[in-house]
């Protein structure tokens, strides 16, 4: 038997997903020599901070302070980046590509950044550019839409892409409690970080739907356009009224395809109780996704953490060193539809003033806008108290809920500002003679 | 720029999946062209029954009455059988790979009886062979186990692939009515053949479990061993005791790795209502599995039908057509796990005449043979009736339940023969500071 065709690794970054990294390297060593038929081999690995690479017991040969070594070795066939940030991140990657190494990156924020610059030039240089990691890295998601799916239009695609986000709205919903406190919760337990905006303000969610929306029409990375907006402003009251109406209240990333257009958001959504993404709890991520021959399909599993993250890395390095990654398509700008253009339900609630004729002032306005209502659902208080009114429209045009919104607002009977929530109803599956 | 390569399809079988194929290459002509950076071109149909052909508009010159003249055509690259059956399927598929064609199939059947044989054969002649269609159509799940899943050991497997099962025990559970009533239902709509045996007998299903176990473990796709019970037996008075315990009945194919031997099992099986699998209905397909890294992921997804199957058919042709389809791993053969060794609990209704001291000599008898109960339901009814009695066991040895049973089944107040369900009560997910 001839001897194995070697790999060899240059790591830079042994954070949390690095010492993954080499875990899954280190104990699946034998297994993945034989599903790849070839040995990947840790060659050199970067890390400011050299106590963890003691802590992993990596040989100490392997160290190197400065990545540029790992970049200048010619030996090194692929470049993998886990240090996060736009910089020196996108300087190691660019360089390495430019050097005809292959790389391997979790990093959402300079994907949905730079992108299309790298991915063009990965593309000249003839290598390979593997960031399954950088979304949902238990769910092998990028790999299925650019292979699994290759036959299909994707028409739409949902994603609960943020764990900290879908752990929090998940214990507000199952145990209660505000978003400040539940989130507080969340620190300290270690599901959301100090500086949390990142995670509850929906852009994290909108750099991982940037990759989704790029895979799945053959567009740019979009950097800019997706409409973005956090958990942040939901209270207990939206929660337990979605309850009443069926629906369960999720951060969202959704993408629709409009034939030249694509709508492209990330907000908190209500979503009917019956469908699978509704029971995707805690910290899982989970897509769902329709394809013109596929029809509806849905993957779930973790979408962070050391190990689960790992696994999506190493699955990257070694599709790429047994030569089966295949090469992304040239891409077009991505066309973002206007918000302004987005037609769906919406749940409404409105802060008033218990007093005849309030909801009929409303529901003027709502209706001289065009937005049709579904549903109404006014407490009984005392007269002259605050009491909140929930409406349930239609299908109605953003642009007018807005504008809606907007006078509603200015009224002397309304004493808050009102909460929108957009509602995602899904078409229901259709039915036939399938079998098997 | 240089003109595209060409990739010569010959197709043999034009039914239902075969024809969902011509659409899709047809429809999604040009973005597969994008996608590929390959022509993927049919060059000849072969099909008994020509009207087909004209129904779908294919061109007169593609046809051809013999299979024979495509495996003998230099020009076609790839062959894709999709007739289905053990013969003459099989010697098509051989003769294809020893003349250097690459592969694609859907046929289960044929892949579970000589996949190892087949496996071997593309491997020496360096030609891929294709078979995501086989298992959950419209969910590459083995492609995700191939290669997104590749740097992780996989625990454990669990799938509810097939959907004429999952659609009558569907049916059952939330509209009620007997299994022989539910099915008929079923075959009037379509979801359910004339002879539904090979379905609901969990044939079907072990075929299936017969190709993920390859996959999942490097093996050759078990020909026997693999234990296999069809839902035929499961009464309504069984699923109404199981949502009162709260478990739904699935039939359910499942491995797990027992270092050395596995476990592979199909039979109608209690899931705990709040596991995601629970929630899988009608025709839909999920797998749910467990990788060492990974940790739990879930994929749902139509297991049938003309277009899902036909999506994953022609992915196939367009990994391989692009080349990067890798190819399997020499594989060892299987051992499988004796099904007396299963230890696992179970759900035991015994149909007794209602009389003080059945339920104590049951009990004994189970304890002597060191099962032990978690639970019991004795329906209170007038005295001499025929009343079931539910026991719920801890986990317990397979070998020691069947004898159990045969004692219980032997006593005079024992009217009718016990109903025995496996309870699968997974492990719960850990938690973690997971972040992100």
């Amino acid at each position: 038997m001839k001897p194995k065709k070697e790999f060899n690794i240059g790591l830079i970054g042994l954070g949390t997903i690095g010492s993954g990294v080499w875990k899954v390297l280190t104990q699946n060593k034998r297994l993945l020599e034989e599903r790849t038929g070839v040995v990947l081999k840790l060659r050199k690995v970067c890390d400011r901070d050299t106590t963890r690479m003691d802590k992993l017991k990596i040989p100490r040969e392997l160290f190197t302070p400065k990545f540029e070594e790992i970049l200048k070795d010619p030996e090194i066939d692929i470049v993998v980046e886990l240090i996060g940030g736009i910089e020196p991140a996108g300087t190691i990657l660019m360089e390495a590509i430019s050097r005809g190494k292959h790389v391997v990156t979790a990093n959402k924020a300079l994907l949905a950044e730079r992108g299309a610059v790298l991915f063009l030039a990965a593309k000249a240089k003839g290598v390979s550019i593997g960031f399954e990691a950088a979304v949902a890295g238990g769910i092998p998601i990028l790999k299925s839409i650019r292979e699994g799916f290759i036959a299909n239009r994707i028409l739409e695609i949902y994603g609960i892409i943020n764990g900290t986000s879908n752990f929090i709205l998940t214990e507000m919903s199952q145990r209660g409690g505000e978003f400040g406190q539940v989130l507080k919760q969340a620190q300290k337990e270690g599901y959301a970080e100090k500086d949390p905006s990142f995670d509850v303000k929906g852009i994290d969610a909108s750099q991982k739907l940037a990759i989704l929306i790029s895979l799945c029409y053959g567009v740019e990375p979009p950097k800019e356009g997706i409409y973005v907006e956090g958990i942040d402003r939901i209270t207990p009251l939206d929660i337990e009224f979605a309850k009443k109406l069926g629906y369960v209240i999720k951060l969202l990333a959704s993408s629709k395809d409009h034939a030249g257009a694509v709508e492209a958001r990330v907000h908190p959504t209500m979503i009917p109780l019956h469908h699978p993404l509704a029971d995707v709890h805690g910290v899982f991520n989970a897509v769902f996704l329709k394809g013109d021959a596929v029809g509806e399909t849905m993957f779930m599993g973790r979408g962070a953490g050391m190990m689960p993250t790992a696994s999506a890395v190493v699955s990257d390095i070694a599709m790429i060193a047994s030569g089966h990654s295949p090469s992304l398509p040239v891409m077009r700008p991505a066309t973002i539809q206007p918000m302004e253009d987005l037609v769906t339900p919406y749940y409404l609630r409105f802060s008033v003033v218990d007093k005849p004729g309030v909801l009929a002032r409303i529901a003027k306005i709502l209706g001289d806008l065009d937005i049709s209502i579904s549903h109404v659902h006014q407490q009984e208080r005392a007269v002259g108290a605050k009491v909140p009114i929930v409406v349930m429209t239609h299908e109605a045009k953003e642009e007018n809920v807005q504008k809606a919104i907007a006078k509603i607002d200015s009224l002397e009977t309304v004493l808050d500002k009102t909460m929108l929530i957009r509602v995602e109803r899904f078409i229901p599956p259709p039915t036939g003679g399938v079998r098997g």
